[in-house]
């Protein structure tokens, strides 16, 4: 079924291609932006067309950043001797948001997932291995608690642990608040495995 | 908490606006965004810039229209004797896609609501009026089965009916495919009291 201006059945085609917004959700949200200011759809506008425009990956550690090198690569304040591993730019920013981390990080831009195709070459191993110079104490991984994450993890401690740098993963256990009852097997089994000495 | 990136804040920011997507669904459009190529984001951006410059709506019914009068107020083979009005510019669409429906529309935009200060004046209230000239056969009511939508048939009925001009309402009643047993009580006395006869 199509709407009888063209406009809106475009932004709703082009609305829906985005993930987790289905033709309804679109078509809710064309009918809304219909019902805004011009001002309000334009700075939608700009902001989206602005991404592209002017973020670019940082070229140390493949974080999102307005200049080549981003702002915690070249801080000062940062420890730069220790380089934390995650998949994706917004596990940087969950990480920062601690507060408890001051080292560098290292964006991969995905996991080792081979029935997806995606091998060491897709992702950032090679870039990862050249800043693992004498200068580096320790790499901290710190992939999603997935069989993905996990196999990448693996792989990456593999090539990191000849070379003699320190590496170690983030711990897996129950999370705060949660309750012994509700946690389920597969995590209190690794917690039960990790348990660390008092 | 910020990212490293202004743009990305900027248009988290934007998108957080809409309705339906909080801060962390504007975060995952974000970075998919970023993963897209240039060319996806423009169209999509530039898809929502046409909303306002292409769309109108028409000035009969109030439809949205790319020109003055819409498609189907301009169709030679619709029914101009009959007018349905309904609340917003989609309910047009979900009765079009019922291909039962020949007759032409009325979009109110909104229905009478006191506590929000929505009266007769700011909903299409007059301009219903104004079309209610000799050649109307019909008025058919398909506002929304809420309490405002109720409100404003009733009160729509009362200026119609001295006019003379015949006066519906959809019916309300046990949906398609819909079982006695799980139908609320709202529903079911609302069918009892509006059997038809056989």
């Amino acid at each position: 079924m199509q709407y009888t201006a063209d406009a809106v059945n475009v932004a709703i085609e082009e609305l829906s291609k985005l993930p987790g917004i289905g033709r309804k959700s679109a078509q809710r949200l064309v009918f809304y932006l219909l019902k805004c200011e011009k001002d309000e759809i334009s700075s939608l506008a700009h902001s989206l067309l602005d991404l592209k425009e002017k973020i670019q990956f940082c070229q140390t550690c493949f974080n999102i950043s307005d200049s080549d090198i981003c702002s915690i690569c070249s801080s000062q304040s940062r420890n730069h001797r220790i380089i934390c591993v995650v998949e994706e730019a917004n596990d940087v920013l969950a990480i920062e948001r601690t507060n408890e981390y001051r080292g560098t990080y290292h964006v991969l831009g995905g996991v080792l997932s081979p029935l997806d195709g995606i091998g060491p070459d897709n992702i950032r191993v090679r870039e990862l291995m050249q800043r693992l110079t004498d200068d580096v104490e320790e790499i901290v991984l710190a992939m999603n608690a997935s069989a993905e994450g996990e196999a990448t993890a693996v792989y990456l401690s593999k090539f990191i642990k000849p070379i003699g740098i320190k590496i170690s993963r983030i711990a897996r256990g129950i999370p705060m608040g949660g309750d012994l009852e509700y946690t389920d097997e597969l995590t209190l089994a690794r917690a039960l495995a990790e348990r660390v000495n008092l």
